[in-house]
């Protein structure tokens, strides 16, 4: 997507990779909205690192960095020993999986990395496949997110007020994102509509990068504290609530995202606002059975009891000065915090799931699943 | 209430009166919850202006802070001359109705006092009357407050986790607090509970006022995030919700309060979690005919795109080192924010008003106006 640097707007994507240098070119996103900055890893232990330090996040962007670092360590082989390729090849592999042991969308890419390496009778022909599957699965993710744009745009009109919750923006994915796709698509095709990004505490995903995502793009926007969504709703602020997912039961259709989006499904249904979830297709969980059994991770009491920024102020124009960048402390220095990361919204408050192949009601997924790619 | 100082743990209220220094004594509320000091004004000009640059805040605060500033001006009036000494109040009570002209409890405090004094033949006892109706103030807010805490307790079981909302505390009053008495009055009578405290952004009065308090009063508590309250009640981790009010409608009981109390009421419904409102009589307004009419305060963007708070870090025995006091700068630079101070929860979601008088259901305070200070 668009992004103004210094005073040109210029194209880009969260991840690419640069065959003449062999290395992984990422957005730094641990500088934004602050500081723009790309990165380039230069091997694939570089590339591991970037996974770990959070230099890249988001469920397809982390995806598609693995599966470009498999190719990038593959491509960096010399020689045309196959055995010795192969072991070289699971190194690769083991690092990588390491880089986020607990995600599960670096794993996916590469194994379908792997399985299209296993077509290739040479060295030279597997790394060639290598390289053609990191970007085939690149390539799809933009496509599937294209496609939840097209879908989605449908449910935009003109002069809607549209809340969203924090990040699933295009940052975390290759390109477009998934709950923004829509907006991406509407603001194509001549709409006008204005964003609300709930800050999204604790992290604040949608007060920096959400709002950050639509500034870069000039689509309207303005950042309310969570607080705030009640309120609007409840004056007739808002006309439509679009939240991306983090895994979404096919069997129930309910949906684990950020902390407070079960909060702003409560207040929509209240309202009778529609309340949509955006997910590209690898976070549906095919096999759960319950969303009440999905394991809600407790993270750290810091980002409560604090937040993240830089000193400086703000000039007449509304940019900021930087200063220092750190960590302040917000709350009592004696008190401690509970800190759930997300929350699970039951099938009843969600009025629809815009996936790659459609809009459908949650109770509808298992019914589609093989449009959705179960099994597959 | 307590404060531990240096180790040891010392009574303070929010406002006192030294009659021997003619001083007004405050806590430094905007040094919370980093650092606590008590500021001394020498007279009235200085006490006007501890509420103007809200050393003291909260409405019993600010109303006792202004009834003592009255008296202290009065008393320090040399003379006998009963004309000179008038005007010299008239000078008193403008200066001190300046300090916040938007604030209702400062000129309602101060007509008490200038209503007691006129029973006075001669500046003497026009002056010893002045003080002793500010005292006479003070005392009534630890009474209501008293009372508040005493009819609330009982809705207090042992074992209870109780959700808060903002900082309706002893800090906001003379003593004790409002949405706070309740709470303070059950752990007096021995009963174990557990309080969590909504971060309450933008200005995060929970996180710092409200953990503060029940830091010092060595009440289990934990802050959480706005967000988390919905998982929490949803996972069964609430069983009662206590909130205060800047606005209660004696008419229709609907209840105006700080941005988010709205949405807590909401979930409080859908989960069948008992919603409480605490309230002291001097925040019934008993002329508006409907909640939609409450003037809602649109704030600073800068509360919602930045955090106040100290740089820092966490020693192993959990206190804070501190650094530098500051804001900084959390949201995309060159994005806006909406910022609405206060919501309006409808009666149909509150349970029960905690009053002085009792404890009634919204709908019951216009039946009940006599014995909650209607006309009076």
């Amino acid at each position: 997507m668009n992004v103004n640097v210094r005073g040109r707007t210029q194209h880009f994507r969260t991840v690419t990779f640069d065959a003449a240098e062999n290395s992984v070119r990422l957005i730094e996103q641990r500088l934004l909205p602050h500081e723009f900055k790309i990165v380039t890893a230069k091997n694939f232990r570089e590339t591991a690192r970037a996974i770990t330090e959070m230099v890249v996040r988001g469920a397809g962007a982390i995806g598609a960095t693995a599966a470009y670092g498999l190719a990038q360590g593959a491509l960096a082989f010399r020689g045309n020993d196959l055995k010795k390729f192969s072991a070289h090849v699971e190194t690769v592999c083991q690092v990588l999986n390491n880089a986020r042991p607990t995600a599960v969308d670096p794993v996916n890419a590469m194994n379908k990395v792997l399985a299209a390496m296993r077509a290739g009778q040479t060295v030279a022909e597997q790394r060639s496949l290598a390289l053609a599957a990191a970007e085939e699965f690149a390539r799809e993710d933009v496509r599937h997110c294209e496609a939840i744009g097209r879908h989605g745009a449908k449910l935009i009109r003109n002069g809607m007020r549209i809340l969203t919750h924090c990040n699933a923006g295009w940052l975390a994915f290759v390109d477009i994102g998934s709950a923004t796709a829509p907006l991406y698509a509407a603001q194509a095709q001549g709409k006008k509509f204005h964003v609300f990004c709930d800050e999204t505490r604790p992290r604040s995903q949608g007060a920096t990068l959400t709002a950050w995502e639509l500034a870069q793009q000039k689509i309207s926007h303005q950042i309310v504290a969570d607080n705030a969504a009640g309120h609007l709703m409840q004056r007739g602020g808002i006309d439509l609530v679009i939240v991306g997912s983090d895994r979404t039961l096919g069997r129930t259709g309910e949906v684990a995202n950020k902390i407070g989006t079960y909060t702003n499904a409560v207040l929509a249904a209240r309202h009778k606002i529609p309340f949509y979830v955006a997910i590209p297709l690898s976070t549906i969980d095919w096999n759960l059975k319950r969303g009440f059994d999905i394991p809600i991770e407790e993270r750290s009491e810091s980002e409560v009891l604090g937040a993240w920024g830089v000193t400086g102020k703000q000039l007449d124009d509304g940019r900021w000065t930087m200063g220092k960048r750190g960590y302040v402390r917000v709350a009592n220095p004696t008190s401690g915090a509970r800190n759930p990361g997300f929350d699970v919204t039951p099938t009843e408050l969600i009025t629809g799931i815009i996936t790659p192949a459609g809009i459908f009601k949650p109770q509808e997924l298992w019914k589609r699943r093989r449009a959705l790619g179960f099994g597959g």
